[in-house]
């Protein structure tokens, strides 16, 4: 009855595009690289994108939109940038087709060549520092909080639905400071919104830190991060905060007259989470059934599916608990398609991860009770119907909690600290998860560890105690340890 | 005090373009034909968008996210399509920059050609018909009602912000049906969501009709419009909706198997409205102090400005005015900054066309009374504190209509019935405007109209009257009017 999925101690991988496909959230495109973002999985997207941007309203900040192409001597004017950031990109060269002489199709009209290339837009800092320019003149402009909500393209070579596609969706906050420590400040607040949309909405546990200087973002002072830790033991990197220090506003020559009237260069930041969050969100809570769902950003919470079909009596029952639901803010489905059987449609709306399901037939209705399935447990009960919606209100945020605390457990059972090499391998090999070890602090180090076992360093934790030791690969002193995966 | 603006008598075009770009609406950006969309613009956008959006979802339809680039092959299947579509296009070659090694830049690599160039898409079309012949097989599948927003980049040659730009933002729908009627249901019921919306929420009169053969989509079976009039006398076509027949779906292969077991093509409609809503809502409503918005879209519907700077009983008073209107549900925008003048300010507010502005002194508080502006009409008056949140939300509602009303008195006097080609002439040369007038149906005949005076047929309304009449310019029999005009 249920779509068959991998079970994920099958083959993972196999698991993780079943659940995408067979939930209805993507599907391959015509375009390599590229994906469909079908219904599903885009009403889901919209629920994440609408609170994230509610956060970022709350804190100032407001939306724009910058162009979609980059003239590509701009890509070449940050040094770092340039040099650290990935040249695969989709370049545009022609602006115009004709048709074919020779045939029916259409070509490149030769005539029609740039100028200058121009680059779909891999990130926007290059485009809106030109941009902010114009814009600050005083530090009377000051500060810009400005996001934007936009598709990116990075020509990926292996690419994986959500987690690494060549076009994606993002927001990108881009803002410009006066001082360096509004500037930090910013960089954090973000980092710590980043964190409570991951924790709160996503029931996902993250850890806040800072980037290796061999994992900063290219052009950046610091970056920050907050990670996430998969089903499987490897680390996601679920959003990032980058501290732009002056250097943006060097290349792009982005001054300002202070309040005592001398010239000084703008600060920036910029920060980002992506349609990659729906990867996250996947491998976090999902099981061999399906999509698991966190209530408060599931597009539908609650599905009312009548059995055996709707008869007049059991269509009004439904209706007034759809009705008592929904002034409860509660999004609800009542599902009166007739082509399809309850036993088909449980299974689907598991494998979609809708959170609570209420089944209803006539016997019920009789006794006045209802079967109530909550998806993360898989647990049923039978429930009284009246004053069903504030058991179901209580319910959804019983998931919710449930969720964050079973993936918190899995996290703390799966950070392991090691002090030998040895212990290192071992536990990466046969445990996985997150590895708390010392580090010397040389990216020669870091290198060498990821040559030999392939882990990365996903961050220095924010609150990292201070700590006397030794590396766990060189034997040199090390003042705090840092969190090892391998990662997505 | 005011930034100076153009008056519309001396240059039209040009009190346009002050008014984009001193209500700080958009920018220029270093990208050939590409605007920047700035906070203020976008907020209006971002209003627009969501009260479409929320009339989509509630005709049904769910939003979905298609890839960027269209595979150059995908234009040219549908013949139609190709032929009318205009060829200008950013087309991809490219996937990789490298370093250049004869400087300091980067060059794109002549290794990283594409098999196929990528064209940027213009339309979604194609891309979303090859992928609904997977998603769709049988009568259960059907309808299909998917809208997307996103970017699509035309490479206009003559560009202007907002009316036409090479990128620019819109939603385009795309649905699929079972019936030849139920798609032109679909494309009938979208026509009146854009006139609803229109009307009702950007206050702009809008006239429903339908394009001459002519003036078609390329590949569609009929094309029907909203046209509304800017106060220069030009028509603006404000949004289209297409019923598509089976087209696309035979370039395309995607059939259904009916009720019956028997396979058919699948019918099609597309529907779009873009950024260029928002040039067409500054033409239809503003002056020569800037923009003028109706309530129900500005993204800032009361300011209150303290005169002539806060103090403790003067700021407790302003925010409980606030307060009483942000429970009505209004936006209110209270103004401390402390680095402008109230006259700065009541010019600059002026300027982004907020609908009221409240002015609160010291003075009037004493005599409980606060000075009330309405943007429209410019008027001034004191009203009591008292219950000003009721006053200001009758207010709200007061512009709203009567933005509307002034511009359809403007369009009614703006409409001509003329019967001679020299009537319609002098009517196009002096006065502008719709011209009503008899059309042979002839496509010939259309053209040569437009030859002779740049006039094109904006539509059939769809509420033409049958009446017997002769052609304007040829004398042919005619059984209605159609409405010419110059238009954007």
């Amino acid at each position: 009855m249920a779509k068959e999925i991998t079970a994920r101690n099958e083959d993972y991988s196999q698991w993780y595009l079943d659940i995408v496909k067979k939930a209805d959230m993507a599907d391959n495109s015509a375009v390599r690289g590229c994906m469909v973002i079908k219904p599903y999985g885009f009403a889901l997207w919209e629920n994440m994108r609408d609170q994230l941007d509610r956060m970022f309203k709350d804190t100032g900040h407001v939306n724009a939109y910058f162009p979609l192409f980059i003239p590509k001597s701009f890509l070449s004017k940050e040094a770092e940038h340039v040099e650290g950031f990935a040249k695969e990109c989709a370049v545009v060269t022609h602006h115009r087709l004709m048709n074919d002489p020779n045939g029916k199709g259409v070509i490149v009209d030769p005539s029609a060549k740039l100028e200058e290339e121009l680059i779909v837009r891999p990130t926007s800092e290059t485009i809106i520092w030109n941009t902010y320019r114009d814009w600050i003149s005083s530090y009377r402009d000051l500060p810009l909080l400005i996001n934007q909500w936009a598709n990116v393209v990075r020509w990926e070579l292996r690419t994986r639905m959500f987690l690494r596609t060549a076009e994606f969706l993002w927001q990108e906050g881009h803002t410009a400071h006066a001082t360096q420590q509004e500037a930090i400040d910013e960089t954090l607040l973000m980092l710590d919104v980043y964190a409570k949309f991951a924790e709160e909405y996503m029931a996902m546990p993250v850890i806040k830190g800072v980037k290796t200087p061999n994992e900063r973002f290219a052009g950046a002072e610091e970056t920050y991060c907050i990670e996430a830790l998969m089903q499987d033991g490897k680390a996601l990197q679920a959003g990032t905060s980058h501290f732009l220090g002056q250097n943006f506003a060097k290349a792009f020559d982005v001054k300002f007259l202070n309040e005592n009237n001398v010239e000084e260069f703008v600060w920036a930041t910029s920060w980002g989470v992506s349609t990659r969050l729906i990867g996250a969100l996947i491998m976090t809570h999902s099981d061999d059934d399906g999509l698991v769902l966190p209530p408060r950003i599931a597009p539908i919470q609650v599905v009312i599916v009548p059995v055996p079909k709707p008869a007049p009596e059991l269509d009004e029952a439904a209706r007034k608990i759809m009705q008592a639901l929904k002034a409860k803010g509660i999004t609800v489905k009542y599902d009166t398609d007739m082509r399809k059987r309850p036993g088909f449609k449980f299974a689907d709306y598991e494998m979609r991860g809708v959170p609570v399901r209420l089944a209803l037939g006539m016997r019920d209705l009789e006794q006045q009770q209802i079967e109530v399935a909550r998806r993360d447990t898989k647990e049923k009960t039978f429930q009284p119907i009246e004053g069903i919606e504030n058991y179901v209100e209580q319910l959804l945020e019983d998931i919710q909690r449930n969720l964050f605390q079973r993936a918190a457990d899995y996290r703390t059972e799966h950070t392991t600290r090691v002090d030998t090499f040895d212990e290192f391998k071992q536990v990466l090999e046969e445990k996985g998860g997150f590895i708390s070890a010392h580090w010397d602090g040389a990216t020669e180090t870091e290198l060498k560890i990821k040559e030999l076992t392939k882990a990365t360093i996903r961050c220095i934790p924010l609150d990292a105690a201070e700590e006397e030791g030794r590396c766990v690969l060189t034997g040199n002193p090390s003042r705090r340890r840092v969190l090892f995966a391998m990662a997505y």
